[in-house]
């Protein structure tokens, strides 16, 4: 990583606010790119954060919107949780509804009703009605604001709606509507430009156009916008009737979340931790996952204070112990991580679950009998005694062939219990077969006791 | 999961194969869209998918060129490998080269030589210009057949060429160039329906256009597009001339598989396992990193045997020993996700490692000292000793700490030395932690020993 362009505009914020020359200020956020903003944004301590929004509110609103649209909600809501609900109303109903909802859904809820009811009409009702939709769903993440048009309506006729429709964003299809506006075809904005102005829409559109409903999860929008090469997806509710539009920007912002908080819960941190999050709220998240892993820690050393009397004849049980437990979860994890992308990548279904819940416990008995068999001949050797390999082979054999399938069966239980199935964790996996792993070498070392000593 | 509308159609695929009815295998297969046909493919067993390869290839070379585009270059060249070279050719010259590229840099090296001379010599030429770039590059994935015109036509001039040129695919922006072929502007779709025909391009191209280098890494690309919303990104070579585009549908694909290869190498599986992979070579793969994993296993378990004498003694410590490394392992794994997800998203930077490596420091001593007392309190009162917990708090606020420090330096450490981060994996930071925390716990049980008997 050279040091970045960023880091200098940053470095130059924190002097220009520290020195108060709010105009130069102004006058370098206003050069950079609203993602670029929003970087800068996000990388500022948090008093510099509140400070150069400040200067952005009073000074320019546009700036202003253009960095909370882009820095995302839940920090955009923080830059906002202290600031007049006049103020905030005043912001959102100048950015996109879509945006404007997401916002708003992190505030305080008093709050968020009363900045509702001081926008303007039209806009408050817009976002009212986004924010009914559940959270995750295509309702709530799409641009109410859909270009449409009548099948009756020719290119010619198109073109010239088109030029007036200058606020809409991002238009690449062009939706064709029935009078009740139920939607019939797509027509691509580049097919307009190919054909003779008098062409009825109705002749080269095309009538087999995929669409989400409202109520379906975000997840499955992308994997079909991303699968069908879509650049935006069409969203109609309940009676088929077209209400918005996502588009691939928005698919691209699901994808990477949803990759971050697989990544994240397969390592039992809660999925909106960033970097940058503070110590403070990110330690009381943590904790909770370690409180419950240490409630599962304690029941794997009870395994072992179980076989307190063996150990302390044969010490190098308590020496060995570590490998069991340890080989097991390493296995545990790498098939966790393929069971839970293969579910996230739709590449596992329940057609193929057996297929690979077979494959996942024969690499299982496979690994544990190579992986074993060394760690065997290694004991056998370094402690002299064979009966010790023999032992620890056995255990590694059973513990991974169990870490393969709790690997597979327990995402694809919570999958069917309709949780996500990253919670499954590696930690959690990890317990689990330190439990296991406890209990069968240290059985079977109390069962040969007499070949130890 | 309900059952898919997909697994009715693979399971009539394997059924018209068994009774060789290939007219109707050839028309359910067409009634597909292309990302379909290739999730077939990727579900069916190896010997049915040759097979239901082969009818492809002879009866329908449009529909097994859709199949091998869509279906990614690994497990498209497995479908091709014992094809003649002369068949792979014939459906080479047909693919976009971007994609012919991919798969034939997946094939023998000696194959795919041969493939190229046989294919028609522009399209050859191409296909080979471009796996000369790097893997992972812009010049690698993006398409030759970017649409480019000179500065000096007009709008109608533009659409006629446009109207013209029907076999560029995914047309979003017009790129405008000198007569070098140097990159000098852009002209969005919409933007050319907004103006009179008579309006030179010049006018209303904007010159602020991002571009990327053939050598830009695609990650790189991917998070450009991502942030600036953009729907393809030029490429230029190193004297900023114009030789072709990445489209979004193109750095989605990037952003998922680098997403899946983090997930993958924090688990310590290969980036190009999938859960279609067949046992034998997943067996091999995942073995590598298991084997790795066993010499440090045996570093942990030589850790303990250097305090046989004390266990056999208490043989508590053996109990609570888990403890101690398994929380460390844990408060690792929750580090790590987070330190390597902020290198991806680019959140974490140089400038801000100081500030990481404290809060991930500050971390571990807060969780430790929390999670430590409790573990603590529970094992004074569990086996009646004090001193025991004592140890057992020291132990695990060391430990946490060391894990912290540990989750974010080796990391970074990769990072400087140019190697992908997410390689510091799970396995090996709780290997790490289970070393130290045995070293810690132990150590401190000899030194108090005398209070513990």
């Amino acid at each position: 990583m050279p040091p970045r362009r960023l880091d200098v505009v940053i470095d130059s914020v924190r002097r220009l606010l520290r020195i108060g020359a709010t105009a130069n200020l102004l006058n370098l956020l206003q050069k950079q790119h609203p993602a670029d903003l929003a970087q800068v944004f996000g990388e500022l301590a948090e008093r510099d954060r509140l400070a150069a929004f400040s200067v952005l509110v009073e000074r320019s609103s546009r700036l202003a919107m253009e960095a909370l649209s882009e820095l995302g909600p839940e920090p955009g809501a923080a830059l906002l949780a202290n600031r007049p609900a006049e103020e905030i109303a005043r912001l959102m109903q100048e950015l996109p509804s879509d945006d404007a909802a997401a916002l708003l859904d992190y505030l305080p809820e008093e709050l968020a009703n009363t900045v509702i009811d001081l926008m303007r009409r039209k806009e408050g009702a817009e976002v009212e009605s986004l924010l009914e939709y559940e959270e995750n769903t295509a309702g709530r993440i799409m641009n109410p604001h859909v270009f449409a048009l009548t099948e009756d309506l020719t290119v010619g006729e198109a073109i010239s709606e088109l030029q007036r429709a200058r606020d809409v964003e991002m238009v690449f299809y062009l939706y064709v509507v029935d009078p009740r506006r139920h939607l019939v075809g797509v027509v691509s904005l580049r097919r307009l430009l190919l054909v003779s102005p008098e062409t009825p829409l109705k002749r080269i559109m095309s009538a087999d156009v995929t669409s989400a409903r409202v109520d379906t999860d975000q997840e499955e929008v992308a994997q079909q916008v991303a699968s069908y090469n879509l650049l935006a997806m069409p969203v109609v509710d309940h009676d088929s009737k077209l209400v918005g539009v996502i588009t691939v920007d928005d698919v691209i912002d699901v994808i990477k979340d949803e990759a971050t908080e697989d990544i994240y819960r397969l390592a039992g941190v809660s999925g909106d931790e960033r970097v940058s999050t503070p110590v403070r709220s990110a330690l009381k998240k943590r904790m909770l996952w370690l409180g419950v892993n240490l409630v599962m820690a304690f029941i794997a050393s009870a395994v072992v204070a179980l076989f307190r009397e063996q150990i302390s004849k044969v010490a190098v049980l308590a020496a060995l112990m570590p490998i069991v437990a340890g080989m097991g979860g390493n296995a545990g994890t790498q098939t966790l991580a393929v069971v839970v992308r293969g579910l996230a990548l739709g590449e596992l279904t329940w057609a193929n679950t057996w297929k690979a819940l077979l494959k996942e416990v024969t690499m299982g008995v496979g690994n544990g009998l190579v992986i074993g068999s060394v760690a065997g001949v290694c004991a056998w050797l370094l402690f002299g005694n064979p009966w010790l390999g023999i032992i620890l082979l056995m255990a590694m054999v059973v513990n991974m062939l169990v870490a393969g399938a709790a690997g597979t069966l327990i995402p694809l239980g919570l999958k069917a219990l309709k949780i996500d199935p990253a919670l499954a964790s590696s930690i959690f996996i990890t317990t689990f077969t330190d439990v296991f792993g406890f209990l069968t070498f240290l059985g079977l070392g109390a069962i040969f006791l007499d070949r130890l000593l």
